[in-house]
C-alpha cells in the first residue's frame, strides 16, 4: 500500500488498536490475538493499529513485537490494513518499522522515543530517520516528549513524503488549531487521546473528524454507533453515550494513572473476550471497579 | 438585574472585557475609559467585564476598582450592562464585589486568588463567600489556582443560587465536556481562554458558543463579524479569519508571557485608541512588534 | 534601620513569621496577635515577618495590614525587629510598603505578584518598582510566579540599593548554588520553604545558614534547639528532631495543599496559644489530624 | 560479586559512566570504547556504569548493549566493577540484566520504564520484577517516570534483598530528606543528577555522600580533586570549581535540552578523545559551544 494510500484511508472512517493477548504468565498469546483480530475486523473499522498504545507496545520486546504484526497482517490481510506501532529509540523504532513493512503492514504509527531530554531539533530528527527507514505510510504520534511544533512539522512534511499523518495525543486546542489549519491537506488528523470520544466533538469542529477508538475492544457495536452519530451530526445520540457510557466510563479510568490500557483489558474480560492481564508496569483493574464497569457495560446490550 | 437575567444575557451573543486606561505615569485615566466604553458599546456585544484579566484586574487598588466599576456603569447605563471582575484575598473580592453590585453592576466574574496553595475544597469555600456576599449573579473564572471539579460545582450550584456562569480558562477539554454535560442548564458556559476566537470552534462543538473576545478592543467589527461567522455556521469566515489574522496574530502573543494584555493595548494604540501602557509586572509590546500587528490590522480595513 | 543593618540581622540567628489572629468569625483580633508576639519575642528570633506568607497575608485587606504591622512594630519595638509581608499587585504592594515603612518596620519581605503570567524582565521590573517606594531593606521571596534568574538578579542588585534579601523557597538546587555563588556577598540568603527545617542543612551546606520557621509559632523552644544545633555542627540532634518530629510533622503536613499554614495554627491551638481559624481558601486540620499532631507534641515536652 | 559487596562499594569513592563510542554513521565502535575504559580506569572510580544515562542507553539495541557491557566487564576486569544501566520495558530491561550477569558484571542500574503513565504501584512492580530476575546487586533510579515513595521503598526493600541502591535524579530535597532518614542502611545513596558536582555539598549534607560524575569523561582528574576536596571537606577547592568550572560548564549545558550528554561528548573530542557523535534525539554542540567550552577547559589545563 503506498503512502498516499493509506492516508485515504486513515482520512475516512473509524480506528482502533487492538489488546495485545497475554497468558497468565504474561506472555505472549498468538492464539488469542488471532481470534481478537477474527472478532473485531469485521465491524468495520477501516484500519487497526497492532502493538499500538492499549496493544502495550511499551512492554514489548523486539521479538514479540516481530510476531505480533507478522500475525496481525496475515490474519486481516483480506479484511483490514494494519498500521504497526513502533518504539523505543531511534535504532530499535527502525529496526521494528523495517519488519514491520517487510511483513505487510501498510504503515507505522511512531509513539515518542525513550526517555532522554530533548527539544524539538531532536525530536524531528529522530522521527526522520524513522520515516526514512521505510518506503511505507508513517503516522507521527504526538504525545509525551513528542511534541511538534508547526515548523518541524512543515520541516518533516518537506523531509519525508511517506509522512502522511498526525495524530494528537496532546489535546491543547491552540496547537491542534495551528496544526491543523498551517498543515492543511499535507497530512491526515487523528484524534488519539485516551476515550477519545469524549474529545470527538471538539475534535470535529477543528477540521479533525477520525480517532481511534479503545473501547472498540470491548464494545465495537457502541463505538460504531458513536462514530457514526458524530459523523451524520446526530448529537442526539453523541450526547446520550457522552452522558450514559463515556463520563461514567471515563470516571473509572481516571482512578489509577496507567487504566486507560487497563479497563480495556477489563471490559474485553467482562464481555467474554479476555486479553489477559497488562504487564507491569501497568496494573489491573480490581474486582470493585470490574463491578463498575460490567453495571455500564450491561445498559449498553449485547455487541 | 436578577441572576437569572444576567444569565440570560451571558447566554447568547460576544462578550468583551474593555481595557483600563492608563496615563504615562500608569495612574488610572477616568476619561480616557469613558471614551472607551462610547466608542465599543454601539458595537454591540452583550455584557462588558469592566476590571476583568484585559482590564489588568491583578493591577489595579480597590480604590481604582471602585472607580472604574462606577464609571463603566454610568457611562454604560443606557447600552449594555457591565460585570465587574473581581479578585486578589476572598475578603478583598468580597469589598468589590458589593462596591459594585451598590454602583449598579450586573454581576461579577470571581477570578483566581491570590498566591497560596489550596485544594478544591478551599477553592470551593472561596467562591461560596463571594456569591453569597451579594444577590447579583455571579460567573467563577476555572483558571490558573482556581480549578473545580464537577462534584465541587455541583456542591457550588446547590449552596449559591446566584452562581450562575461558568467561564473556562483551562482548555482541557475532558474536563471541559464533563462539567458541560453534568452541570447542564443550571450555569451559562464562556469561553474563557487568551484569544478566544481560536477555540472558539470546538467550545461551540462541546455546547460552550459564548465567549469574550479581547481583540473587541481594537478591531470590534471583526470580532463581531467572525462571532457571527460562527454563530450562523458560515465556517469559510472563520477558517479565513483564523488563517489571516488570529494565527499570526497569537503568534505575535505567544514571544512573550503576559502579552496576551500587552498586545491588546498595542492594537488599541495602533488604531487610534491608546489605552496607555501596561503596569507591571507586564510588559508592553516592542516597536518591532507594533509593526508586525500593524501589518495583520491593515488587512483588515478599517473597523 | 538602614537596609545594611537589617541585612547584618538576617544574616545570623533564626528568623520566624508569627501567625495572624483572627477571631471565630475570621476578623482580625488585636488583642490575640499582640499576646503572641509578647510571647514569642524572648524566644530569640532575631527578626520576625509580621503578615508573612504564616501570617496568611494572602488573606489580609489594605487596612488589617496596616494594623498588623503598626500593632507588630509597637509591641516588639525593644525587642525584636519587625519585617513586614507585601503582595498581591505593584501598588498595593507599594502602598503596603509604604505604611509598614511609616509604622517602623524594619524592612519589607515581597512575596509574588497577583495571577497574571509574565516573564523575568515583568517580575523585576515589578521588584523594582516596590524597592524604590521605600528607603528600608527589601528582601524578595524567590516563589511560586516571582522566580528570578541570576542576570535579573544581577542587574537588581544594582538599580536597588535596599534589596539586601533573597529568600528561597523554590528549593532547586542548582538554581540555589548559582545565586549563592553568582550574588556572593551583595545579598543575604535565607531558607524558605515551608518547614525549612527539612532543607537546613542541604541549604547550609550551600552557604545558606538562615531560614525562618514556621513551628517556632508553637514550639519556638525546639526551633530555637534546632538552630542551635544547627548552626554548632551537633547533627546527632538534628537527626533525632528530624526523625522524630520534623518527619512524621510534614507527613501531616502534606495530607492536604494548604496545609503549611493550617498545621502552624493547629499546633498554636493546641499549645493552648489558638490564633483561631485559617481564612478561606484554607481548610483547618481536621479533629484527626489534630490529634496526631498532639501525640508528636506531646513527646516534645513543654516548651 | 555479592549485592553485599556492591553496596560496599558504592558508599566510598567516585563513580562514573563512561560514554559510548559511535562511529560517523552511529554504530558502535568497539575498539574506541575499549580505549576509553583503559584510559579511565586508572583515574579511581570506585566503579564505572555502562550503558548508564551518559552512555547513551536510551539509544542502544539490545544486540548493542549485550556486546557493550561484555566489552567493559573483560576491558576492566582487573581495574574497576562494572555495573550495567538497563531500562525500556520490563522484559527488556530483564533481558537486559540477565545478559549483564552473564558477562560478568557487578550490579545493574535500572532506568526508568518506557512511555506509559501509572502510579508508585506500578513502577514498584516492574523494579521488583528486574530485581527478582538476577542475583547481583541492583540500584534504581529515581528519576523521572521513575519516582519511589518511602512507602514502596520499604516493601521494594522487604522483597528484593539485592536492591541494595538507590540514586536520585530528581533532587527534591523534602523527598531526599525524607527516603535517607527513612530507609537509613538499608540502601547505598548516590547523587544522580546531571553535573553532580553541584549538588554535591547539598547531598552530602543530607546523608549522600557519593555521587557520578559526568565530567570525569573529559577531565578525570579534575573530578577526582572535587571529589576529594568534598570528601575532606576543603570548601575552597570546592568553591573555586564551581565558580571557575562548574558553573560557566552548566550555562552552556542549559542552551538546550539534552546537553547533559551531547557536552560530554564535546569535552571528550575536545581533549582528545572523542567518542563520535551523539545518537538522535539527541544534537550535538554546535562549534561554537565548542569553543566556550575549550576555554573552560583550557583553564583548568592538562588531566
Amino acid at each position: 500500500m503506498t503512502p498516499a494510500e493509506l492516508k485515504a484511508i486513515i482520512s475516512d472512517g473509524l480506528l482502533s488498536f487492538p489488546l495485545t493477548d497475554f497468558t497468565a504468565d504474561g506472555d505472549f498469546d498468538p492464539k488469542g490475538y488471532q481470534k481478537r483480530l477474527e472478532w473485531l475486523a469485521p465491524y468495520g473499522a477501516s484500519a487497526l493499529f497492532a502493538a499500538g498504545g492499549t496493544g502495550e507496545l511499551f512492554s514489548l520486546t523486539e521479538a514479540e513485537h516481530a510476531d505480533i504484526i507478522k500475525l496481525a497482517v496475515e490474519t486481516c490481510k483480506d479484511s483490514v490494513p494494519i498500521i504497526a506501532g513502533v518504539g523505543y529509540s531511534t535504532r530499535i523504532a527502525i529496526s521494528m518499522a523495517k519488519a514491520a513493512e517487510k511483513a505487510g503492514a501498510a504503515g507505522i504509527l511512531i509513539l515518542p522515543h525513550y526517555l532522554t531530554e530533548t527539544d524539538q531539533e531532536g525530536v524531528a530528527r529522530h522521527v526522520a530517520a524513522i520515516c526514512k527507514s521505510v518506503g511505507i505510510g508513517v503516522i507521527v504520534y504526538n504525545r509525551n516528549v513528542c511534541r511538534l511544533s508547526v515548523d518541524h512539522l512543515l520541516r518533516l512534511a518537506d523531509e519525508c513524503p511517506n509522512l502522511i499523518g498526525f495524530k494528537d495525543g496532546v489535546g491543547e486546542i491552540e496547537s491542534m488549531v495551528n496544526v491543523r489549519r498551517r498543515l492543511g491537506d499535507r497530512f491526515s488528523y487523528l484524534g488519539g487521546l485516551p476515550t477519545a470520544e469524549l474529545y470527538a466533538e471538539a475534535y470535529k469542529a477543528m477540521g479533525v473528524p477520525v480517532y481511534s477508538s479503545a473501547v472498540f475492544n470491548f464494545i465495537p457495536k457502541t463505538a460504531m454507533q458513536f462514530f457514526n452519530a458524530l459523523r451524520s451530526g446526530d448529537s442526539a445520540t453523541t450526547t446520550k453515550l457522552l452522558d450514559e457510557f463515556f463520563l461514567p466510563y471515563v470516571a473509572i479510568r481516571n482512578r489509577r494513572q496507567g487504566y486507560a490500557v487497563s479497563i480495556v483489558k477489563a471490559g474485553a474480560r467482562l464481555v467474554g473476550r479476555s486479553a489477559g492481564p497488562v504487564r507491569p508496569p501497568l496494573v489491573d483493574c480490581t474486582p470493585e471497579e470490574d463491578k463498575m464497569l460490567k453495571a455500564l457495560l450491561d445498559k449498553l446490550g449485547p455487541q
